[in-house]
């Protein structure tokens, strides 16, 4: 912007109206997409390569020149070359100065070098102002116009006017700029298209372990059990059957993990009597990942319910039916209705339904082009409020299917629990503080801490 | 931009390359999650306040000074302090002539004063340009980073100027400026945080209001009349049954009130022979609504699914199952395949699983990301021809379901007749209307009045 | 943007403060909305018309003027006026000699003409710079403030600095600009409105060929056959039965076909020692619908998921279940538990839950707002990992369901296999190729040449 204002000045007026000469260093994969999508939003494009021969694979309408022509013919030279090769720079570094050069390097593995790309250039070649972006663009995306995923690029720059310029170029490419600020966020840019869902390793990682650990619980408990003492091959139960004991419990046990840390926060602020002061490291981490864990325990609650679902279709619920059936008649003995069962059964299932529903209710309210739609207050009632009733409603469900048989000591075998008991200890848990927290004793003063008032200041305005 | 552009022409070009000073009025919780985030952005804060003390909550590279001082080194003021104390302003008046005022607060309630805190504080300081911003954004939200609720910052204000300064500062922290006009939108701007779902309200309401009247006939019908008259408790019916006859009565019923607006809007308009005339103020707030309701109506569809599927699994199903079996073979009797149950059975779930799949299709069209991505032409296919196909395969659904039973007395208790067959009326006069509305001698005439035709034109061009 | 600037130093600095007039020929009814929404976003607006007469739809605020006074107060005029009138602006052609003329209109068939509106418009009036915009925003939306589908505003021209200008306007009325290129990309533009759904077109035909096909396959098989050998009246089948024998089908194998080209691609690839050699028109095309396909199929898989589910609630299926049952026990005949049926029937219940489950998984990762969340690493992964698990569980699936019935003779009716044989034959052999290409001696030389490497060189740099 301020760029284009300031040639209007030294110029005239009417050059404003074209787009400026873009030079490219490179005439790699990266650097041809570039030029090629460059040349059609209007650009002049001219490369800069060892050996100026025009090749076929040269977007038409670019010019190749030597790189010190090139870089003569340009106000912002983009480096599409790899950063082993950028000291053949350093007998350019006179022409340079001034001009804009945009480093667009990717490495191979996070952290490779100690200093970003980026700033290396910086370093060698000290008077041109170095801006990073265009790296979390792929040159396939650019080639094929899908940029389905990460129209965003990130820019990073010391120069406001070089970031200001680029930034200009990027929007007229079609994609959206963002600025991270100084050239010490190139790091992380650089980083950026090598992560692959690092807010989520956690949260995956936490429940493939608690599944790992009921898997072999419910593996015991449910087939190793009755083959050791009823010598009954219950083996294919580890298709359905203990998936589905599996899904509830860490569904469960990982939305009762995302209101956990809420609750750890509120004792710890009511406890230092402010909010100034930093939570423990492994709090805030904990706290920044509670939408992946809420995601991921969705999963499983989805999960669950396709389980639960195919339970009449199962060949072995079919063959168990039919023979209560034949030895009740056998028999000759019918049951009257259980108004007790089914009292049980239908307020359990209708609990969960609820429960499932509002669970869903929230991932759909956490993806990002809805929760964008929605105010602050709207945001907190949905997460805090229904996320709150969710958990009842999943809690209350587990308890109910319990039903009796939370004494009966027949559910014990080798004195292991069910393995739904050992689910409710953290939802439990959790509610309790909550439900305690919410008495107004602890409430107003936790509300005031959180509006910035402290018991023990140490400042006075 | 403008600002900028200025601003070079009054100092030298090369100073445009630093962001300018932004002042920041008021040390309290959201004025310091401000500053700190604006220091992070590459602006040069100071802040002002009554005690220039500096405070270890102050962040790090802001400088304290006094109000006068702090307002004197910057062209941005931001008044980060309450609506209270805005008269501590007024000594002011002059250091602040020419400053763009940035109004950041909130109240408690809507509507809380006669005039919102930004024209308030114009009032107050008549040289000034105010700019309302910000008040969307909260505290917590800034500091911790996670902004998933609103980036959009809505800004207003009188001076085109001194907004586009403001939203360039917005662009720089990373957040959405969206322009809404002159400081006449201030009042609204400051009620959007404080609302609840305002859109929400008309369509949760009215399926309350409706789901209760349509749980006590059920349970009149259900519970109460069985255990009158065949002294049969049923009261478990409540957890299962009774939803899941509400449900889909308030589905069918809610997607009919999608539909009739549009309908009743074709009459009035035909009637009329103009689409100029304004419609009844009621029949615009019901339109401005239909995706709300639509989408309620979604929901309980999704229940009734939810709740139907079940259906096998319920202790009190498998016993009425099981029963009916050792019944017929205690009398010897084996029913043939009855083809035309099988028919009406097999036929209505398949209509209803195809409404369903519609309907959740409709749901997908309506997310904000979706709907983004298709022109206008496409938006009213779905909304408007796959929304009818949905009315049409529910209604369908529902007629096959009552099957037979429309007509036998049996299904009338105390003169009340079944739950769905009240749920028909909404729906089938929609269609029916719909259906005159398509034959061309009405279909012509309206879709000349919705270009623009007039019967009785009252101007000519 | 420049615009602004250049004004600033013509005339005074304080007039950057003011919105520049617009002017609008033609009064219609999109005029009339249009000037409605700039008066709103604070334009000055004047309507150039025939006659100057204000009528009570002009909206508040706007002058009415003949086209030449109205031209000479603005400039940028927006042309709200058919094709077949444009010559009327011949004539005119001094008056707008360098105005920006904004052509709005829109046609009724794709390539109505030879020529865009706007090529036609620049012809006529040579002297003027054309700017396409708006033509995809409704008179209807822009009234109703309610712009659900499509903010998007596609603008192109010839002249940088108009674009500018217009692109500045549309952000001022709320819209986004998406800048096109020059006028060459009007044609696709005026085009975009007429579009109904075009990528979806060659995914729904085929599913829609294929759904046909296998229906009478099946209805002979499953209907016919019985009704002639058996004298069976299975014709209910048509409602549920069959649609879910299509359905799993239909799903498995488009899921299939979206990994078909990215194979073929790399035989070609390979075959050829280059990328740099185009693709065959019908694969380029084919890549291109790829997302489309795999969500036809995704839709496909869900309502296989609805059909099963709704199994035991089917009148056939209790009838059946009720006269099995009833057979065995006057037959006094108990069956014990058969733990290969067990096994079978659980885990290809398992292996499709998995895999509907990962499709959807898939399905809400091609929502926009989700991809744009993620970098190029993480689609890719989500993409072809996931994806290729989910086609390997989903043909799983349907291989554990012919289970042993792939070679018993009496599944042959008429010769004709079952249904669900032919639908294994394109994911067999798409996960057969995959497997050979993931061997190092195929996937070196592949990655190889997708990093640029060429086998054949034909140039050198």
């Amino acid at each position: 912007m301020n760029k284009n204002s300031s040639n209007i000045m030294a110029l005239a007026p009417t050059t404003s109206n074209r787009r400026e000469t873009v030079c490219i260093f490179g005439t790699g994969d990266f650097g041809r997409a570039l030029g090629h999508k460059m040349i059609q939003s209007g650009y002049p494009v001219v490369f800069g390569s060892r050996s100026t021969q025009t090749s076929s694979l040269i977007p038409k309408g670019a010019e190749v020149l030597s790189h010190t022509e090139a870089a003569q013919k340009a106000a912002v030279i983009i480096i599409a070359i790899q950063r082993q090769h950028y000291n053949f720079l350093t007998p350019l570094t006179e022409i340079l100065h001034g001009k804009v050069l945009v480093d667009v390097s990717n490495n191979l593995k996070i952290n490779e070098y100690p200093e970003s790309n980026a700033e290396y250039l910086a370093q060698l070649v000290p008077g041109a102002k170095v801006v990073k972006a265009f790296n979390t663009v792929s040159a396939w995306a650019l080639q094929s116009g899908t940029l389905d995923a990460s129209r965003q690029v990130f820019v990073c720059g010391d120069d406001m006017e070089a970031k200001q310029t680029v930034m200009n170029i990027v929007r007229a490419l079609g994609l959206t700029p963002l600025d991270q600020g100084s050239l010490l966020a190139a790091q992380e840019i650089e980083n950026y298209p090598l992560q692959l869902f690092p807010m989520w390793k956690f949260p995956i990682l936490l429940s493939f372990g608690l599944a790992a650990f009921f898997f072999f619980y419910c593996l015991i408990r449910n087939v190793i059990y009755p083959y050791v003492y009823e010598n009954k091959d219950f083996s294919f139960f580890i298709a359905i059957s203990i998936p589905n004991r599996i899904c509830p419990i860490l569904a469960l046990v990982l939305l009762a993990l995302v209101y956990l840390p809420g609750v750890l926060a509120a004792i710890i602020q009511l406890y230092r009597g402010t909010k100034y002061r930093r939570f423990p490291d492994w709090l805030d981490k904990w706290m920044l990942c509670r939408k992946q864990l809420g995601l991921v325990a969705l999963a499983f609650a989805s999960l669950h319910v396709l389980y639960t679902l195919v339970i009449p279709i199962r060949s072995f619920v079919r063959w168990r039916t039919s023979s209560q059936i034949i030895s009740q008649v056998l028999n000759n003995k019918t049951e009257p209705l259980n108004t007790t069962n089914a009292w049980l059964s239908d307020s359990y299932l209708a609990l969960g339904i609820l429960g499932f529903f509002l669970f869903v209710l929230l991932g759909i309210t956490s993806l990002p082009s809805v929760s964008n739609n929605v105010n602050w207050r709207e945001f907190r009632f949905v997460q805090s409020k229904l996320g709150y009733l969710t958990l009842i409603l999943c809690t209350a469900h587990t308890l109910v299917y319990g039903g009796k048989r939370f004494l009966s000591s027949s559910s014990y075998r080798w004195y292991l629990p069910n393995a739904y008991m050992l689910s409710l200890v953290v939802p439990c848990m959790v509610l309790v503080v909550k439900f305690v927290l919410i008495f107004p004793c602890l409430d107003k003063p936790l509300t005031r801490i959180r509006q910035g008032w402290e018991r023990n200041p140490q400042y006075s305005e």
